[in-house]
């Protein structure tokens, strides 16, 4: 049978392309989690060389023309094959418009860009990564005219991470958060003193938060045997595959919360990832789907798990037993809201749930800004100081806690700030119909975490890629994504913390 | 010109190669310092693929045509090429030899082993192991069949080490050091009580010793920004590039020794590696020689520098600092006397100076016997506990601090372990000569061993592999390596410290 030799052929070369994928990630990994400084001249070299061999792959003529053959018997194959292939083509069809030489300097570009962003940050000094970053720029506006869109030059790259998204569906979403939002916001501005975290911000040894982080990762799931927790700059997760899932948070000695809330979001991207259906890991389909499906399920934990008061009940003492000195008077309803505090701040990892979409906005805003053309890279620090204070009413004190204070444009990610926001519109949705099915609270009042876990193992982790985005979303919420319970649940939530 | 088309072809198929072997060099990296258990299911695929594609680029007939070109117009080349095509040639020859599937299995099978060899030990259970093992040997014996040999089976795994050297010669040399040292040791067995370590083997905080292996391994010369420091079951150094060099040490709360000499002992090997030739680092000959040259550098900082008493002089004080609840009442010669107290004892990378030789001929005969199937894998912990006995007069608790200590057989480094004891003899050989050249003990007492790390640069390693190992050892010292200057220098110690 032909069409058998062609699909050995195709699954063979996938193969080989997720050896190079994983030969770049593990070196991402020591990159930003330990390499040595100067180690950075041959690994940029390596990561091009990887980047330009998987090119090399997927342009093949042969490789394509089996593809194309399978694709010509699409019913022969199973769903997973067929799934497959299907992606397969759809990248191929992306990466072609891409000149190999541009795709491979872009590589070794984002290797070096993110070790001096993570100086210029340290520094102070948004000079350092200037030149970087406008080369990054310029490269995304290239790849968006080789890669094509219909309305907005911006909807290609909003694409790699939400396929099907344009800029005129997101100016709806933003507009309705804004508008339902924005005089909830005002009303709490007003209120700001009501509720303080001052307790959160106290002397915590990191040597026990580091152990605390440990503790909260295993309590909600994640499997050390399969996985680890480090230290970086920009906490993240990465999934290697289902056996090997990695992640990091971050620790100040003077604030409990960062390393708190970003290990319990970080576990929620890891806990998808070894969550992945068996049959599918070791595939092309064997990792979490779209941004928005994935920043869901880490803002899910992060916000509708470990931000209620429910689930604080049972673990709230082991907390104060570690950090005596600060927490042994705090009451559970005390620390419950000095948690879920709002307040327009500078920093969007740290920022509340409330405030939160603002911070997106204003980056969603400035990318589309930056791909059209219409401002330029070295007039961000200027662009950005202005907006965070008509939105926000703050302005950043200097550029680290600024236009520095993300990692993403450094590593190539624009277009990828919407999907936390429509991650949180989907997070609301699932644990809505999570609500149906099971008695979330009283799971959480009991430690149980694992039925959580297993839930949505059981209705979004195991497929994988191998549904689309929205097929996710219809088998864990019976609709398409929409921002109505997101909305319902930040109003219901704070105005009752601000009894506004 | 047809033959600089060829060289251009050869050295684009070798910079290849040099990614992936960067690649998996990373992978083992991440492996032995904090991969995920679980991890290894992908990651030993992986690297059996990475080794599968460096064997392919070497054994491709387009390769091997312009390599061959090369070859017959060596004249045509400058020194550095000339020496790379040479050496590729013969790697070549020797990779020809083993069948691709096989080669490939024993990639996979190493990194499974090496996991599977640290748990065993863990848990002193040999039998986890054995399986793995009785494997590796069964490749060892196809391998030098594969491979060849003139005279004993166990030359051929020799030469992949230290090119050229046979049992023969060994069998001499290690005959030299125990007639003459054999002797000494039972002398000095008789008088075993008349130096202690136990001041050495108090509570010692591992917290202060990570920071002053940090401390000991700049003092030496080690560069952190490009190299790195880390903790694994068993210390090793790899040199990715001279500007990205890895090493690792470990530490026991109750015995200073292991961290110390341990960093010391890497920072030797690595620190070679950071002075290789800035017009070769980046080439085929761009990292350290023969092993039997690299554990010349380990065995010279390790010994012949950090054991003497005017090492020690300027930094006593300081290490009295950081210690001085077990060492402000010991005096710097009491101090110098315990860390070179010599005693017949279990650990091989614990063992002093004088005894360390009976270590390695233990493993020698065991080594040359099981690769000719003269004894079984199955019957090594017996076997290993009765030499222990006959050679030092110790027999092993348990296998972990028995046949299970050292990781080369998991890692398949049979052969290698001879080239501890040739190091040691050719740092004292390159010591001799450097005392000619440099006033070493005034130099260790005013504390300038940039000094030290010049004249090695200089005279050893800036070459790198562009040099053989004799050759090496005719520039560094004029003379052929010899067994002479170890068996003076030792006899010359020990009989000083033990007065006998």
């Amino acid at each position: 049978m032909k069409y058998q030799e062609a699909l050995d052929y195709v699954i063979n070369k996938l193969e080989e392309l997720s050896n190079y994928d994983y030969a770049s990630s593990i070196i991402y990994w020591d990159l930003e989690t330990g390499a040595p400084k100067e180690g950075i001249r041959k690994a940029s070299k390596v990561l091009g060389f990887y980047s330009g061999e998987s090119h090399k792959i997927l342009t093949d003529h042969k490789f394509n023309k089996n593809l194309d053959l399978l694709l010509a018997n699409l019913d022969l194959l199973d769903a997973i094959h067929k799934k497959i292939v299907i992606e397969t083509k759809k990248d191929i069809e992306n990466i072609k418009k891409i000149p190999l030489h541009e795709y491979k300097e872009y590589s070794e570009l984002l290797s070096k860009a993110q070790p001096v962003w993570a100086e210029a940050r340290g520094k102070n000094d948004f000079s350092l990564f200037l030149p970087y970053l406008e080369k990054i720029i310029k490269y995304k506006q290239n790849y968006v005219n080789y890669k094509g869109y219909k309305e907005h030059p911006y909807d290609a790259v909003l694409d790699d991470y939400e396929p099907g998204i344009t800029v005129k569906q997101l100016d709806i979403f933003f507009e309705d958060l804004k508008e339902k939002l924005v005089p909830l916001i005002l009303k709490i501005n007003k209120k700001k003193d009501f509720i303080s975290d001052d307790l959160l911000k106290l002397d915590y040894s990191v040597e026990k938060q580091k152990d605390f982080s440990i503790f909260i990762a295993k309590y909600l799931g994640f499997d050390f045997e399969r996985g680890l927790l480090k230290e970086s700059a920009h906490p993240f997760s990465m999934g290697l595959n289902k056996y090997d899932v990695r992640m990091t948070t971050r620790y100040f000695s003077n604030d409990l919360q960062p390393s708190l809330f970003g290990t319990i979001h970080e576990s929620g991207h890891s806990i998808y990832e070894q969550n992945i259906g068996e049959d599918i890991w070791e595939t092309r389909l064997g990792g979490g789907n779209s941004m928005g499906i994935h920043e869901s399920q880490s803002r899910l934990y992060e916000n509708l798990v470990a931000r209620s008061l429910e689930f604080w009940i049972p673990i709230y003492p082991k907390l104060q037993e570690v950090f005596p000195e600060n927490l042994k008077d705090v009451t559970l309803d005390e620390f419950y809201k000095a948690i879920n505090k709002s307040q327009s701040d500078l920093i969007r990892v740290e920022a509340d749930e409330l405030t939160y979409s603002l911070h997106i906005i204003l980056r969603y805003e400035i990318e589309k800004e930056l791909i059209e053309g219409k401002i330029r890279a070295c007039d961000l620090p200027k662009i950005w100081n202005e907006r965070m204070e008509k939105y926000l009413g703050v302005t950043p004190p200097n550029d680290s806690h600024g236009v520095l204070q993300d990692v993403h444009w450094a590593a190539g990610l624009f277009g990828y700030f919407p999907s936390y926001a429509l991650g949180s519109a989907n997070a609301s949705q699932i644990m809505n119909t999570m609500r149906d099915k099971l008695d979330v609270d009283t799971i959480l009042k009991e430690g149980r975490l694992e039925k959580i876990k297993e839930y949505l193992g059981e209705n979004i982790h195991k497929y994988g890629k191998l549904k689309d985005p929205n097929e996710i979303m219809e088998i864990a919420t019976g609709e398409t994504p929409n921002s109505k319970y997101y909305v319902d649940y930040l109003i219901d939530k704070y105005s009752k913390l601000y009894e506004v």
